[in-house]
């Protein structure tokens, strides 16, 4: 079914999404041990992976659906994507951000089109007015990432990668609310031969990897990490799939993910967010089990705030 | 002449470096009014297209010749594009670098196998020790730029823009030594259609705008610019090349030379080093003049130190 649905899928976005480059680096496999193909989804539509997702849930929602609109809660990359999708589309997207929101985040939302809705800076706040817009809209809420719809769409990315390179052994991507890595693992699944899916998450912010070990959905008392993205928690649609499907979680720090964004900047000369960094981070950290594998690493971002770098 | 040169030189140094891809970004096309087209020199191999001449001077020398090795004089991507080629070739290549030099740069060149010889920080030092080498060890002195197969060698960039892209109307590059923008503007004409080379200079180190209008090589006094790769002035090679062939040449200031670095950065999510932004900053600049147009801009190459960036 799933198999199925991520050829659908791709064939329904393509038109809305950039097929993106593959990248390697002699550098990189040296230190690494291991040849690897970076997917560069930074180079994605508004510059991340949920492009995809964002996009495929829209084109999948009726004519009466669209004309109401879409709605979201999200200060990161989602917002953009589902903004960008949806003008597009010629779609309605309502965007509820935090009141605290950085204004570079309210500034990239508004030129895709998006119309933002403050909120109190808490979860229950943002669910609660995305709640109420789509009430009063007839609006469409869609999940940044536990929505089966997203988390299809996030999976195209991989499946292109194997299209591109079909004897990867390992695929990293790093985990946040879960939508990529649930992607990544299906498309493993269906297409990869015998490919296994790890993911990347820092210390700050180990949910998943606490979720995976202890087999229930795990939260987050603080998150304290550089990777913003990958705050959120995993959700009903996500986890399973994680459960079922990926290999490993490996666990990096602060340190880590610093030095892995600075080595993908300086050696693959391309711009990446910290939260992309966090995938080969956690190659990296954990590289004497993957000697001499093929290994994608799937780049999922480039939005970063060029006032505050790590470095 | 020239154009079987280039198609034989293409040929030659085919396995020695990467065919770099073309980036596109509509919000730079909206920005600059006019259809961009950027050949990512920065994916280079050691990051920039100097690897190009590099690698087509040493593979021109006889068995000889090479056995002796080569050298030059240069604290630039010269200095690693020919350390990196004579590594690749097995040849000894000696590097004249002033004793000032960063300590970065020096790493880098021992990374790729460059001997590094020291001297004074002055022309008349470096052009003399390079010259004692060849001298003492029969190596052959290759110029960072003033060499016809140098400038046969960095034309191959645009070759392959033009092959990619046979209708553009311009291509801009900037101009340091000359070596690019005369090596540019011989594939312009010998492969474009009717396409016209423009070159971006910064106004602290503007020896070749002056050049060009006085139609004698000019030097600078000083030159206090961000584009630390175009500091270098013209020589007999590559000064009647672009007198003869290059349309214009802009200058940009400091100011336009970062924000055009800074869109780079975040609308292509590439990292380019400052001498590779004037010739976008020179585009903007004039745009008005080149409303519509389908420009090539040749990104020249990557190697900028993470703690010294301008913003």
């Amino acid at each position: 079914m799933y198999r199925q649905q991520l050829l659908d899928c791709h064939n329904r976005i393509k038109p809305y999404i950039h097929r993106t480059p593959v990248l390697t680096s002699r550098l990189l496999n040296e230190i690494a041990g291991a040849k690897l193909f970076f997917k560069c989804e930074n180079f994605q539509r508004m510059g991340a992976f949920k492009m995809r997702g964002a996009t495929n849930a829209i084109l999948l929602l009726s004519e009466k659906e669209r004309a109401n609109g879409v709605v979201t809660h999200s200060s990161g990359n989602f917002a953009q994507a589902l903004s960008l999708a949806a003008q597009s589309l010629n779609v309605k997207a309502y965007i509820v951000m935090p009141s605290n929101a950085p204004e570079v985040k309210k500034v990239a939302v508004s030129q895709y089109g998006g119309n933002i809705v403050l909120c109190e800076p808490t979860i229950e706040a943002r669910e609660a007015k995305a709640c109420k817009i789509a009430k009063e809209t007839g609006a469409t809420f869609i999940h940044p990432s536990n929505d089966m719809n997203v988390i299809i769409g996030q999976g195209t990315a991989a499946l292109e990668l194997l299209e591109d390179y079909s004897g990867l052994d390992y695929m990293f991507a790093p985990i946040g609310g879960g939508g990529l890595i649930a992607g990544t693992a299906l498309a493993a699944h269906y297409f990869g031969d015998n490919c296994k899916v790890v993911g990347g998450e820092p210390y700050e912010a180990d949910d998943a990897y606490r979720s995976f070990h202890s087999g229930k959905i795990e939260s987050n008392s603080t998150t304290n990490t550089i990777a913003d993205g990958l705050k959120t928690v995993l959700g009903d649609k996500t986890f399973p799939i994680i459960k079922k499907y990926v290999h490993d979680i490996i666990r990096v720090t602060e340190d880590e993910i610093v030095i892995a964004m600075r080595l993908i900047w300086e050696r693959l000369k391309i711009i990446v967010e910290p939260s992309s960094a966090v995938a080969l981070a956690a190659l990296i950290r954990e590289k004497d089990s993957y000697h001499d594998q093929q290994i994608g690493i799937i780049i999922s971002g480039g939005n970063v705030d060029l006032n505050q770098l790590p470095f």
